[in-house]
């Protein structure tokens, strides 16, 4: 069946098969302390011209987004979010089970805004009882967010100032990365995020690998036994090759700008589909999550022949669901998209 | 360099790589609900003879002991382990992480004796002060151990009575579980196995896969809400195909036996060349992992031209190193490994 | 200092201390196990018209909510409380600490709605994803609340019903359920809590003890390792006759009543004395504390003389604060607030 | 009946009792923010000649060990401790439950021995897969020990010094520190534990009071959110004046050092009236718990007229039990063992 229900339906680039094929029976030392890794780590150094990064490859996103919080925070610490952020609601409770709030924001589209952040860390402090309360430690956000939002430039260059002037790193959840930086009228580089954030991760489960998100710490704040702490979380792969040489097919030759610009392609196109047969989005997403609004009789037709996600009940006759489309979705599939809505 | 220094060295079997080719841009839903895992699940229950087993697939070691043991504690309780067992020394603290005690028994050759865990518990609940004691809530045992050894059936069945009477479940850790079921002189079955414990796992990542450890709950005891508490833990892989190919194709016309009876032929020649040249060993191993005794000139010598790993200092001038095969070691390394030693 | 600033600014009632006195050098077991602990738990039993009650005393607000929080959710279950209760915003993370999430709901007047918790549960299981997601586990309320209000037995029998309905433990936070049950047109009585909640606790910090809560399971669903929980957490007192003749003590003669309908009293001449001065109250709170709104010129002048607490701001000329009376507060206490006001 | 149980089996010195009274309504702030508190902490500091030393009072002594160890340990690191500590015995698992290893020494008559830590932190870093081994982060000792034995300050300043070369904080638990100071050939002052800890506390709940202990920063080492951190452990008291008052007391003329005396006197008195009869003892403790070896037939026989403790089997015809006296034993109840004994 036709599916745009994920962007992780699909295994992996054939380039990075092929390179796994190829290195297979080369013997390695193994929990990352590999030579693919290494070479892994300088492209990725070269390409958020970050010469001084650290950089840890680990399986999946939510493993990294409670390795990176729990080890930067200090015990009593919590982290901002927006209330819709994936931290705040579909990780299961991994913060909380590391023991940390998770101290929720309102949303914009998904986004964080500055000021949210200034006003919610100005009131803590003058609060008698901040000390019976959970402070801010970090602020996480999610770009694109899980609205398939983008931040710009400028909105970024005003959360990593709010973030110094309180002393909380900023941390980026990457997830779909490549599909934010081919983002449509997205201005924001891997290099200004190196530069804005204190720690990010470049996804690589949904963006053409079959597992693998590389964690980078930009100012050389990778906590001193991170390699302990990802391995007490059992998070840690021996065979570190699988994510080495994922992320070196990835970073060589641009694969990994390719695999997002080729995305980005395939959601205007699916916009296309969609607008100039009269749907109606919920919110403009510039990346390869687009929310579209429909009758609940068309989505009950439509389910017959294509897979895609419920999002929410907007009232009791429409219902709004996530198309997305990923590095390996193809023309046909827009083809075929094409030929169920018109028959 | 010729490497004997561990068995995760190597990539995976070609099989498997093949396999993930052709499967590569099937749409399939994540989370482990594809039908290759439905398809390796199968052929599992069936390999066990436990048509009723709960099966859950997961990407490595410590992260399976730390999800098994903690879902299955109650939260004021220990797990019994040997005091070399890979929980107790190996996994950075990843159980006391999740809130509980590793109780310790002395090891026998890294393995439990049931009469350590009867005399253990017996003891306990006779203790007066024993509601301020940590009590014992499930034995932990590997097979393989950490020193290569093997439980005999009847072992297995002593440790099983004993477990019953104290109404603790049992968990064999199977991170090499290949080389023990075609281990020297084993006498215990996956069946056997199924039968005898409550929940063991089946070790991918060291025999023949990239990444994988599927976990086998004999008794419909597989914790409810088990994938939340993978979530939770940062441990659910979005393309839970990854661990589904790899061990559908293992389990597939008998290839995981076949890689662990080639492992065990190719110990046997390591053993043969080790004794033919008067090495001694610090015990009998019967499987991949071999414990040799080595005077610290020669060890130094042979550091230059392979890889194996130190396991402790025997005495001022002595070592015990260990030497590991696996399912991709080959007769030539073993040739080369002669010639290294007699050049 | 004339002192509104909470109900927790002096000691004991004297014949708590007399009682500890007297009963001083008496040998008793450890832990809880002393027979002043028996009598008080009979004594409870009573009161709350429960005799199957398993009742556990220990020492703070906060250590008691994160024990039986703990120990009534499975690991990975969250729970429901309202934006504003205590476990939501003063307790440190203290829930978090133990690995659960707070699931906020919408409060009113520092109430949780019946229609609020069956939406939320009636949308949580209706949603695909929900596996990825903390789903509730329990229920707590306060009573009074943060705001000094009580729910009507109407209200806490539609939140027993919704609870019922989807398996969820009703608990409320007794921390000053003395001054609730004393309350003005309170009409929730002790066995009304306990056929009406699954457990809740007595406050003794705030109505009269020196420290103190009693918490009640009432369905014989006392966790069965309690006390080994208790121990965990640092929280089980070695010297539990502490607890126990306190609370031997309030409950002897009604003295608990007592201590709460004093207080009231003297709550209605602290409205009395803003009221007919022209001040406006912030919400009607029917209990011990008074949350009153100021003009910030006054409330400078007025914290000269007397200690209060600060709430919140208004706007930019108000201020809400909060006083406290208590079962210590005289009447001399509020003839000198009142000749402060008019000086 | 006679009871030789425990340390905790009677309330509180009588004066602590009356200055309660004497205090009970002035009015206080809460959270150990009162004068009481202020003044007890001086007091202390110059008892400890440590005019620096920041100082927190706390309820319970597995409270204190959890919150300290906790506090001060980074979060993959263990605790070491003797086998036989009451970290690694008798408290639940509450340093585990805070997610920290116990690592294990052996014990020299329940003391641990600076070569033992030596070694063990020697060894440690010479192994080469440390990085997956939970590594040492602080010593626990404890003083008086389990076994009633006490260090001398040789022993002391030769831990002090091994602690110092690994960079590990010395933590003193001083449960039952006023027995020890007292105890029979001490050679250790409260000056000297103070130069040669990093951080202790004085127990009072088994010295005199109800409850309560407080801790000792020596070096400016208090972590800077503590009081946030034993808020969210639920530890927190809301009354800390009562902790303050009863160290105020404790620490006024003298107080404390007097009831050490006291119990320390009773035991030569104990001591004597076993030796005198010949009975053997278990080992030779100088301070206020004895271990004494009964045959099993007079065991029987001296249950029926006084309490004391079963420690542990020692043959089939023989048991070592625990006979404890305290700041309240009388000469009154050391006649009457004497005629129990006798009769």
């Amino acid at each position: 069946m036709l599916s745009f229900e994920s962007d992780y339906t699909t295994g992996a680039h054939e380039q990075i098969l092929r390179r796994l094929l190829e290195t297979n029976l080369d013997p390695q030392p193994g929990y990352g302390s590999d030579s693919y890794c290494e070479s892994a780590r300088q492209k990725i150094r070269q390409a958020c011209a970050c010469p001084e990064a650290d950089i840890f490859f680990l399986t999946g996103g939510t493993q990294t987004n409670a390795l990176v919080i729990s080890s930067l925070l200090q015990q009593h610490e919590g982290v901002l979010a927006a209330e819709t952020g994936h931290i705040s609601t579909h990780e299961a409770g991994a913060i909380e089970a590391s023991g940390h709030k998770v101290l929720t924001l309102p949303h914009h589209s998904g986004k964080v805004d500055a000021a949210d952040v200034e006003q919610f860390c100005t009131r803590f402090y003058q609060d008698e009882t901040c000390s019976h309360m959970v402070p801010p430690g970090m602020v996480y956000i999610s770009h694109p967010t899980e609205y398939g939002t983008l931040y710009s430039k400028a909105e970024l260059e005003a959360l990593s100032r709010v973030c110094k002037k309180f002393e909380l790193p900023l941390f980026m959840d990457g997830a779909r990365l490549g599909y934010g930086l081919a983002g449509m009228g997205a201005d924001v580089t891997l290099p200004d995020i190196a530069a804005l954030c204190d720690v990010f991760y470049i996804g690589g489960t949904k963006v053409g690998a079959l597992c693998g998100e590389a964690v980078v710490f930009t100012r050389g704040n990778m906590p001193k036994h991170f390699l302990t702490l990802v391995k007490r979380r059992g998070a840690l792969l021996a065979k570190g090759r699988l994510l080495g040489v994922q992320f070196d097919t990835l970073f060589t030759d641009g694969l990994y700008e390719q695999l997002g610009r080729h995305a980005i392609a395939m959601a205007k196109r699916l916009i296309e589909i969609f607008r100039s047969r009269g749907y109606r989005f919920y919110l403009e997403s510039p990346t390869n999550q687009q929310f579209i609004i429909l009758e609940n009789t068309i989505l009950e037709r439509l389910r017959e022949y294509v897979r895609f996600s419920f999002w929410e009940a907007l009232d009791s006759s429409h219902t709004v669901v996530r198309f997305a489309v990923s590095w390996s979705t193809t023309s046909q599939d827009l083809d075929q998209l094409e030929a169920i809505l018109d028959a």
